[in-house]
């Protein structure tokens, strides 16, 4: 961290800062400059806060140097995680593809998308069996009913299933029928869920908060892997902004930047990113475009009856044409030019 | 709802329409106008998702007319909703003060604050014992060691005691030895956490998401009003916005949105909504001009020192001049003109 | 328009907003429903402000139903514009490239940017020669000495010149010596500058403003086209969000949203769109993923000593790769599948 | 400007960050830490493009130390500027009031609101003559006849008159016939008005941008005190984000923000601030009791029937009301406590 002084601060306004700065155990470093001071602080092993200093007299800015995550990042580990799901992976430098429905409606709809999805060629089934609405009034998931439903899909059709849970007694359940944990961008800074999902086997998907920046969405990773958790995937699903022709704005930008700074696999939601089914094709070439490891992607046998998020599902034609094209654009960044 | 069909959609796509209205259990009313044909949806109780329709042929807009909030309205309870906690209320026409360290560090700190708490008229003592924190390197609050403190301050100073719940088991606790229990920005959505406040009978203090529209949060307060706990105090602690001369721009113009639609107190956090202690006076007095029932302040004894939010805590004196001015102001707007 | 009225207005309250929709020269529709009346309003031919009825006794809601523009619309015309500028297009089909560097800084440095750029295939030519910089004390471009060295690049390379204006008097010397103006996205609401190059016979790349919705950038095109000049290509750069790992937000869902609104070309300039030169080849490959029309890219043949956001612009060799392998997507997307 | 190399950076790519900054002719001081070298940079007297740095090898994070500001600072002037308007004055301890309708319709709504504004003891008017429009289809203001009405009204009451300037011709009319010269919102970085505005005898009046951070805002100021004009007197009108009860989001923490860095005065326009006439009251005390040295605030003798933002505008008895409500709480922050 660096302290930078006001041009007029005195050498008493200097001091107390080096005070302040020893008395919670750090060592201080003035550092005199033609107009003004800096003090730089080491001895730091965590993240000292970095406004605590912002209001002593004579200060004018605080600068934190050093980065608040370690586990994430490319200096600890240089090469690329690939999160291994059984037989399947994310990572890997194959194209991911997480397909399904919003939620698990009854047994003919899930089957009639699981099959669908299979015939894809796509490894990854997402279905919510508790869905966190924003509204107490429309429809919550069919809850441990659509386990059963769940529990029989992995078997009849070799899917890894990935489902979201809200609170720490979903994940005993995910542990013990489904594959891949989901954490919602709703509870993405719901720290007690991102602890009990570090200390579960099972890999975890951790979707962006709406207003995360980049940097709390990687503490939130941060959090996974700091109990002991590291197959974590990160998911790009839009972000809050002012627009109003999608529902979110994805952030598609999020993806070299993670590259940038994490060894951890990326990947993008453009149904949830968009909001509206006729983005969705479009956003997902764009999403493999940039780079991404892989997609999730909403699908429905009848998205205008759908329960929750009929909008943006696709239809298993418009899905099938979906993954024709993103492969094709995945092939070609993959082969060498 | 209202569905508004393209200029030229034809008699078809209209007949498509009305019959997916049907299928799904409600009365369509076309009603033909010179140069578009609009839909009207009758005969829903609950919510319908305005975004079933969007993707049918012809359809240019679906606009939604009812409101998906009912517990919260004017319109079920005309007048204002006074929360009361023992002797002390929130909403009854007094200016409500919540004063305390963002979180309880050792005994000493806490005692410092809850005497200048007292000293100032307050009447409830707010202080952390789990902090939710961006980065798992940081202070994460006492826990449970905390709550002796409280326990204590309770006792010795007759003050209310409003403790932040991160997750269920957190609101067991605050029901043996607090008062209020408050819900934080970024749990505002976490809904399992939500219906458990409302099987409470203590008061939930819930804070706006940081990312949340007002009809989001005015949501987030029915799903705990629906499960029966009508002691719902809104919170303003600002949103997130691209400035940066804050930490949130705290948006006062909720203050008199909300009191146009919902019976239920809401108060301001100048504390969070700026993020730095020089602000927080001045904001905290255009709370009180705006209209809020009450302010949330954080104050601690040695600001620079503080393991959590330091920057933003006055100090006992800062914190006594504030609350002189603002029981001003707020004298004078209770006063008959 | 559609004015909802509340649940209890009395009918007093449902005529004297029939008389206000009156008194201003409408036509109005009373629509008694179930549980609220609403009352549709026809007979404008242009937009009614919707904000005129919101504050009148018993109004709940005002609705505006008729969309603001019209010459932008696919409403009017059915079939993509293509914009040709010589013998160079935008929109035709074939993926256009606007190339060059931020600011013309001096002959030498033009001309090899400029070779580049020929040697791409690219047909446009972009710099600036006026800079809207947000200091006053930075670089602000060459001004008038700036188009000899334009003139030239003209003559000897072929390319069309695309020049920012941020005046009326920049638009009389673009139409002397360049081929398409640019309005930057800090104009785009300066409507005196827009009606001035509606007036131009030379077409007018409009870049979208930084906190602009998709309505106001439609209009800022309808006023353009409103004075004649039906030339108009949009350019997505990127909107102003809470994100601090991008300069701007790059908004690729803009692009199929207005597909699906209007005939006018969209490019895409993921150079601003992100202003990091690490970010700008993987989005410029997802605006061509996407279905944008276009790329708008920095080049600069020394991006480490450039007078202006050097850290954004593509080294030659850098440019020359992103080309390659925009290419290749964009072959891939106008194959027959 | 300070440079943080990464951990691993070599000693090559610290000397290749050495020679650049001094090929542009600065020095350079490198900072060898215990885990990372820092590069400080001295000797430059504007400000340098912090973004040229950040893609050359070794580099982490390039931290901008020196302000870009010099003129709008209190470090240059530091007691606060009071901008006289012939006796009127802003920023001299008194509650500046400015007030009119939205646009100048005819004689009898101006004159009629005029008398409004006179009796409440305002001493400025405020009136557009030429508005700028998101539609190129609605209203566009009276243009030049408007300024008959405006001298009559100059003339008859004794107000002080402030019109925005759309283009640097409307300029030359304001110099003539009007007292100060509005910014407006839109037009905030149209850096020719600016200067244009810089080069008059009259104050200017700068409203901050939709999207504009407190830098920018300040910058925009800076262009037009170095052209000569000092006079300058901000305006927060509200910033664009994603809430959606306000047409923007009135960010008030500017106000102590801008306080703690310029002396230049600074006032809150509660109308464009919110959008909606039921909260312009509460958010113009909130603005008063925040510290603003004066609000403007838009008046209409028949709002339900203006030909522009009717919808936000106060009746004259609303306006009345309005006033004495925030000279009490003006009178009490003035009185000694």
């Amino acid at each position: 961290m660096l302290i930078v002084m006001k041009a007029n601060a005195t050498a008493h306004e200097i001091d107390a800062v080096v005070e302040v700065i020893q008395a919670i155990g750090f060592r201080a470093h003035p550092l005199p400059g033609p107009t003004r001071t800096a003090i730089g602080i080491t001895g730091n092993e965590g993240v000292i806060d970095s406004r605590r200093f912002e209001d002593l007299p004579g200060v004018a800015e605080v600068i934190r140097v050093t980065k608040p995550y370690k586990l994430i990042t490319l200096d600890l580990r240089p090469e690329k995680t690939i999160v291994r799901v059984g037989n399947a992976a994310i990572g890997d430098g194959e194209l991911a593809i997480i397909a399904g429905p919003c939620a698990i409606e009854n047994r003919e709809q899930a089957f009639a998308v699981a099959e669908a999805v299979r015939q894809s060629g796509a490894r990854f089934f997402r279905g919510g069996v508790w869905k966190p609405r924003t509204s107490p009034y429309t429809f919550q998931g069919l809850g441990e009913k659509g386990w059963e439903i769940m529990a029989e899909i992995r078997e009849a059709f070799g899917l890894k299933i990935v489902t979201e849970a809200v609170d720490e007694s979903n994940i005993d359940l995910i542990e013990q029928y489904g594959d891949v944990i989901q954490i919602g961008a709703r509870n993405m800074q719901n720290f007690s869920l991102l602890k009990r999902a570090g200390r579960s086997k099972l890999p975890v998907l951790l979707k962006r908060g709406m207003a995360a920046t980049l940097e709390e969405w990687l503490l939130a990773a941060e959090y996974i892997m700091a109990e002991g958790n590291y197959n974590v995937i990160l998911c790009e699903r839009g972000v809050r902004t002012f627009a109003q022709h999608t529902r979110n704005t994805l952030d598609l930008a999020s993806v070299p930047a993670i590259r940038r700074i994490s060894h951890l696999p990326v990947i993008v939601d453009p149904s949830h990113g968009t909001g509206s089914a006729y983005m969705v094709t479009p956003l997902a070439r764009a999403g493999v475009a940039v780079g991404a490891d892989g997609l999730m992607v909403e699908v429905h046998n009848h998205p205008e009856l759908a329960l929750s998020d009929g909008v943006q599902a696709l239809t298993p034609p418009e899905y099938a044409q979906l993954i024709e094209e993103v492969r094709a654009i995945h092939k070609l960044m993959s082969s060498p030019s």
